[in-house]
């Protein structure tokens, strides 16, 4: 290994970083705060994408394309949704040779040019649902950016919706609000916190903001998805009706939901350790690395039993036989556990004359000898522990990390020291929720809808003691 | 059907028009030059990047992303990059709420960018080659614009390799010319001239271009992808050197190549008619449509028998079934039609009562009634049928129209009327190819590498009169 990666105990923050340049997730682009994703990162995105867009599809959505630029005065129809992004947006002046009549932004989101299409398709109930998803990049101009956790240009979906009534455009924005959750519990073996924003982390332009949030090693929360309900808000910013089927007309109702290459910053957060990363086998591109182990003399009978052996996991799992002998066995189990193979397979003479082959964990280090002909089938559910065990241990931290608290002493000091979710009971001010964030740094996540925090509401304010609307989810975030 | 479709022979331009709007596979976005990918256009998009990207990992490519945003100064690097892309860039100047230091173009393409994070990458020749592709959204601003064939954004995708020799580096230019040709041929029905281009037509950069290009049903050529020898002019516009096997110090070698949206228009114009798409089986997502014919009195047994029908199709085809009560079978079959469906299944009393379903084919009209047992054979022979036949009707066209000429006042005459391929002798200077263009608004599309003329010179140049030094295909071109 060329350099070493920092210890998570010594410097979280910069242990993040070396993951991703050494595993050559990502690095930095030559314009301030974009990223190149490399392709071991751009990989897993597109595993990510192959899972996501299959649940989509599932659930009767359609992928579409809609242009990069906006012109400014859309942005600007809808007023909140003006006030959000309008610090952060790049903006096109010149094309063509020529300054522009009218200056184009590039799209921070795209509900604007998106209503402005759907006023030319929708007239009538019968053009109505809508259900489109677009797979593109977007840019925010950002302060102080982070590789894939917060970059001024970043890929995600972005799904938007139209709807005959509000009741079918909630149901929707909660529906895919569980297929996220659903993909971050069963592919990236993240638990999720599943729930309702405050009004002050509201999407610019949304009536409600659902979201998930997933605990970090460090005990910080990370937004991992939002889905939005938007009322009739766009649909009046761009005068989108339809006849209903009693003949009336009526405007439009809407959700948006995005998630975003952020979620590889989470990936990793979640699960790598110090050696590097460690990836789910459900995102794994490569879940298997063979690793020969040879002298001169057992070089070529060795390399044929592994060939072997090779042969029994084709179709079942996707795997290399790193044989190159420029590098020592020892050089090679480092660097493929840096970059998060699930599996490794380690055969020397040894194992070859008790026909057998050792099975190396990524997650634990465990290693069991198995004989040739179990191997294909110990991998299986060798994968099969690691997805479901690294799930479990992330359910176990953050467990032992959440706390329900009363007190608002406690609350700050928790926020001093190592951190975590607070649940506390919260009475829905403003007022309240912006104190805790002055006082301690840490934001109101979500009101939890999945744990049954959220509707035992009951006691007093943490903050101010009036009766309580709500338990509330508080952490620092990324 | 709402509007009916323009018939070739009125209005081509407007035909293709027509059947883009119509067939809701694209729509004009508020932006000028810019349109919407609706569902089912995107839909033939991710079919063809499905096809191109398993060819693309075939070959040994991998996917990356770099950055939209280039620094104005990165494409100024390269004399004749920045000399062919300078006119039709689209600038960011201002982000953040600020005035930016240094403008950003939004990439045209991104041999720059690329090169830039290769100077990186690539210390010595154990880095090389490098086989990279990336699927994107690209601006070019275009004066004329004309859905898919030409518009301000499109999306495409853009390999870019780097190699330690100028053989390895044109083998790949040529590699991917090749599967390019493959698609084209295989799954769009389309037959392509490969070859290479004049300097004239050289990508802006390159050392050598070659393109595949096809024939449209007006006797137009439409360039269809390109793939491109770069020589050592990025790695030395970027600096990029690798040390030799032999220790000595090197410029790397280059290739990029790519293939955008316009292939969709491609598609449409060689195999539409005038009641609309015409999509090849292997590119259609949906390849079957069943239409149930009853009245009130034998709906039930009409619809229970589709049914169990369409059993026998499921996991073998993508079909659909169309019994909205709402429409007549008559304009169900023109709806469908218009879409390009291949196949159409008509199942009325009497098919039921026979044990039979009428198979119908989208391309010739043709229709068969078949028993219901040998329904889903009949169905898939039918539409490698159909694959096979329009690549053959298109095969004819082209050769129909494509005319060797060796007298100058011929080829006038031809350009002057129907068009098509015009196939001289050639001598090989800029101005002789420039000439053809003043007086008939053909150009040169490409030295033909796949029909053995481009070898066969001898002749004199159907200019000039001096010694051909090759065959050249001449056409209108989109």
């Amino acid at each position: 290994m060329a350099e070493k990666i920092t210890a998570r105990a010594e410097n979280y923050a910069q242990w993040y970083i070396d993951i991703v340049l050494r595993a050559e997730l990502a690095d930095y682009a030559p314009v301030k705060g974009c990223m190149v994703i490399r392709p071991r990162g751009y990989a897993l995105w597109e595993k990510m994408q192959a899972s996501l867009d299959a649940m989509f599809k599932e659930t009767g959505h359609v992928n579409a394309y809609f242009p990069l630029l906006i012109p400014e005065s859309f942005i600007k129809r809808e007023a909140e949704h003006v006030e959000g992004f309008a610090p952060e947006l790049a903006v096109v002046t010149r094309a063509g040779g020529e300054e522009l009549e009218e200056p184009l932004v590039i799209r921070p989101t795209s509900e604007t040019i998106i209503w402005s299409m759907y006023k030319k398709w929708i007239q009538s109930y019968r053009d109505l649902p809508i259900l489109m998803n677009q797979w593109v990049n977007v840019m925010r101009w950002e302060k102080r950016t982070r590789l894939f956790l917060r970059t001024t240009e970043f890929l995600w979906q972005e799904g938007h919706t139209a709807h005959a009534s509000a009741e079918e455009a909630e149901e929707e924005t909660l529906r895919i609000l569980d297929v996220y959750r659903r993909f971050a519990e069963e592919y990236m073996a993240i638990p999720v916190l599943v729930g309702l924003k405050s009004d002050s982390e509201r999407f610019a332009g949304a009536v409600r903001t659902y979201a998930i949030e997933a605990m970090m090693q460090d005990g910080k929360a990370l937004q991992a998805g939002t889905s939005h309900f938007l009322g009739q808000n766009f649909a009046k910013a761009f005068d989108v009706t339809y006849q209903t089927q009693a003949g009336k007309l009526d405007h439009v109702w809407a959700s948006s939901w995005g998630v975003s290459t952020r979620l590889i910053g989470a990936l990793i957060m979640a699960h790598s350790d110090d050696k590097g990363l460690v990836i789910p086998p459900r995102l794994a591109t490569t879940q298997v690395v063979i690793v020969p182990i040879f002298r001169n003399e057992t070089k070529e009978q060795v390399l044929d039993y592994v060939k072997r052996f090779a042969d029994t996991l084709r179709g079942r799992f996707s795997f290399v036989i790193d044989d190159d002998e420029a590098n020592s066995p020892g050089w090679k189990f480092a660097e493929w556990e840096m970059r998060g193979v699930p599996v490794r397979i380690e055969v020397g003479p040894r194992d070859m004359d008790a026909k057998k082959v050792m099975i190396v964990r990524r997650d634990t280090g465990e290693k069991a000898a198995v004989s040739f002909d179990e191997g294909a089938d110990r991998i299986a559910s060798t994968l099969d522990d690691i997805q479901r065990s690294l799930f479990e241990r992330a359910k176990d931290f953050r467990a032992k990390n959440t706390f329900e608290i009363e007190d608002y002493e406690k609350m700050k000091s928790i926020f001093e020291g190592e951190g975590g979710f607070v649940v506390s009971p919260w009475c829905g001010s403003a007022e309240c929720e912006a104190k805790v964030k002055e006082d301690t740094k840490a934001t109101l996540r979500v009101l939890p809808l999945n744990d049954g925090t959220a509707t035992e509401a009951g006691g007093k304010c943490i903050v101010c003691g009036k009766d309580a609307a709500a338990r509330a989810t508080f952490a620092k975030a990324y």
